[in-house]
């Protein structure tokens, strides 16, 4: 990658650097939320910069960027959004451009509150990392048949609650709902207290199919127009009574948490890296070959209420055993179809060692240990007025990529 | 019910009579999707009629009910959908009403294609006939512990896939995907060879919940706008090799068919009856008291290529055992939202004689039994070509609530 230098100070030592340019949906104190484009501690407005004229020759309008979800905007395909973020990009790196003689175009991130980025019509969730249904088989059934039968020889997804997904800084409220205490011959009503986060990635479905039509894992890239941080709140004790024998359903779909900014996968390019070796043959739809992972470094902190943030687990998205090609040609192979806006997550991102487990689940391994965030605070599970963030970022030869963060705050159950 | 009378002869023995009115979305060649109210062979052009100002004083514009999903008119509530169907009811019985004055207001059904009713924003499948979900779990399971332990405690659900959502007419094509053949050691890649039908009934949210509000079983009521009929399709080879531990997915999500006109719950009132009584004392946010079933008579029928129609199956939705109101108040306890335009499917609806069997897996008990057609058909799961039918009455002194047909021909695999 050519080296690219901005004029826009804070993008040198920033997530949204001038090579990752995300798209999002902001709003300020003077306008409804329209989309925009990360740069540093700014946004560049493109309903603003269309209306100006000048994305028109890119037959981008500003009732397409005007809109509150990007659905629109990324239906136009790749070509149009990509001919927009390098032109953004381009104008960023030139002294002389729009985006410095019109400083209306550019918003502080301080003074701008971010929005759902897209309208989600299907949200599916995945498990495709080897280390969290090894860890969960472990616990749950048998530590020396950790995996199903079918793990290996499929990316296991189920479908998750649309609705009910959110957007970094809007609180979770601890959910209620049955739950069957130990020893007991009948369940009570109560809030859960095992509320615990999951680090996940997600990506956005960014051209639709048609139903009965197969994406082919060579052509998955063409359907995936960015990736997100997602956090997918599970309250483990609602979802161990609750889950036989469909699946997980009251115990998750209370609430999930995306990153605001949509990181392209063009962005995210240089980053790509091959995924672990297949353990057993696959059948042939199901094959990939080359570079599909992507080496992207993921935390999760606990900031307690008055105490002091503290990093509980570091992962890595390359550990995912099933990659992202792999998990859309596996959701299509029936011919069910995708469309844009969908969000396919990955399940939680566990790697090998312990302080990369990706849920509190298995860092406390089913509540029998402590974690330890201070001298004098310890969790199994969220307590009240936690705040968990998740981050993300990509770094390599002076480039960096990152999704910013996803931070919630745990409300008390009413 | 006082007695009605309307001028429209063919709704007098008709599942669109004087006292259903459903709403719908359909097209003719000169005119693109809008809003419609079923009666007889008929349908009243509900956006001609807001273009005629005459549901001006009612605040029903032309350009809530000109539009190809029906989600904002419900949104306007009930007073105002309530009221629009009381006005077309009235002017059906009355000689002298704008609806005679005013031709084309009615379009023959025959000359009108029907669409999706509403943008399903999340789709939901319960688990609620006792006999179903005993059925399969004496064939897949334990026939001594055929339920598990929750299943009498709560309403269990799953999420479903929207975006392949279709209604009757569409065709569905025989899935592709991973089966695990008896006795191998690993899985094929083949069309499904175990396609089912599921006979359900679904109900449409007309109101929104906010994020974090539980809907409690008194007030479910308000958040229903109607129910429709529900195929949901299944095929048992590929939900057998996949299901664990996260539930059905690819063996579902392929397509599901439901039936076109929305029929209100108000036009149901009169055929509302006490359900099953609870086995086990219910925790008290799913307590519900006096009738909240509804007696609808259900069959479903297969017509073959070249053959004759066959009813398989006889059952009604008076036997399911977890109710609306339960299940709605059960999907929101934890603080999930609805949103106007949502699907609660019910489940198969079996009833407790083998030929209520809501699916092939239970009519041939797992593919042990032949389901006899006909002098030369014989079925244990769908053949291509073959056309399934579902059917929706309700019936009592006179007054006749249909629900129309859901008809699907299943087409081979590509």
């Amino acid at each position: 990658m050519p080296s690219l230098n901005t004029w826009i100070s804070s993008a040198h030592d920033s997530d949204f650097s001038i090579y990752n340019l995300p798209f999002g949906i902001f709003s300020t104190s003077d306008r409804s939320p329209r989309a925009g484009i990360a740069i540093g501690d700014e946004i560049i407005d493109l309903y603003r910069l269309a209306g100006l004229g000048l994305l028109e020759d890119l037959s981008v309008h500003a009732s397409i960027v005007g809109q509150d979800h990007l659905n629109d905007f990324i239906r136009l395909g790749k070509k149009s959004t990509t001919a927009v973020r390098k032109r953004v990009q381009d104008w960023l790196c030139r002294e002389r451009s729009p985006l410095k003689r019109h400083p209306e175009l550019r918003v502080k991130q301080a003074d701008a509150r971010m929005h759902l980025p897209v309208r989600i019509g299907d949200y599916t969730d995945f498990y495709s990392s080897l280390e969290h249904a090894t860890n969960v088989g472990k616990m749950f059934r048998d530590p020396e048949n950790a995996l199903l039968p079918n793990w290996k020889h499929l990316p296991v997804a189920y479908h998750g609650r649309a609705s009910s997904i959110i957007t970094s800084g809007t609180p979770v409220r601890r959910p209620k709902g049955q739950i069957m205490p130990g020893g007991a011959d009948r369940p009570v009503y109560q809030p859960s207290e095992k509320l615990d986060f999951e680090l996940e990635m997600g990506f956005i479905i960014g051209r639709d199919s048609e139903l009965g039509e197969s994406v082919p894992v060579k052509k998955a890239a063409d359907y995936i127009f960015g990736l997100v941080l997602f956090n997918d709140w599970s309250a483990r004790d609602i979802q161990k009574w609750e889950y036989v024998p469909l699946g997980p359903f009251l115990g998750k779909n209370f609430a999930s948490s995306i990153s605001p900014w949509i990181v392209t996968l063009e962005a995210l390019e240089t980053f790509k890296v091959k995924g672990p070796e297949p353990e057993v043959p696959l059948l042939p739809y199901l094959k990939t070959t080359g570079k599909k992972n992507y080496d992207i470094e993921l935390s999760v902190s606990i900031h307690p209420q008055g105490g002091k943030e503290e990093i509980i687990c570091r992962s890595n998205a390359r550990h995912l055993y099933w990659n992202m090609a792999q998990q859309l040609a596996h959701h299509t192979v029936n011919g069910c179809n995708v469309q844009v806006g969908d969000l396919m997550a990955s399940g939680t991102i566990s790697g090998p060692e312990p302080d990369a487990y990706g849920s509190m689940l298995e860092l406390s391994w089913g509540g029998s240990q402590m974690i330890k965030l201070s001298e004098d605070q310890n969790r199994t599970f969220l307590e009240d007025h936690d705040t968990v963030i998740l981050r993300g970022r990509a770094e390599k030869e002076g480039i960096r990529i990152g999704f910013g963060e996803v931070r919630t705050e745990i409300l008390p159950a009413v």
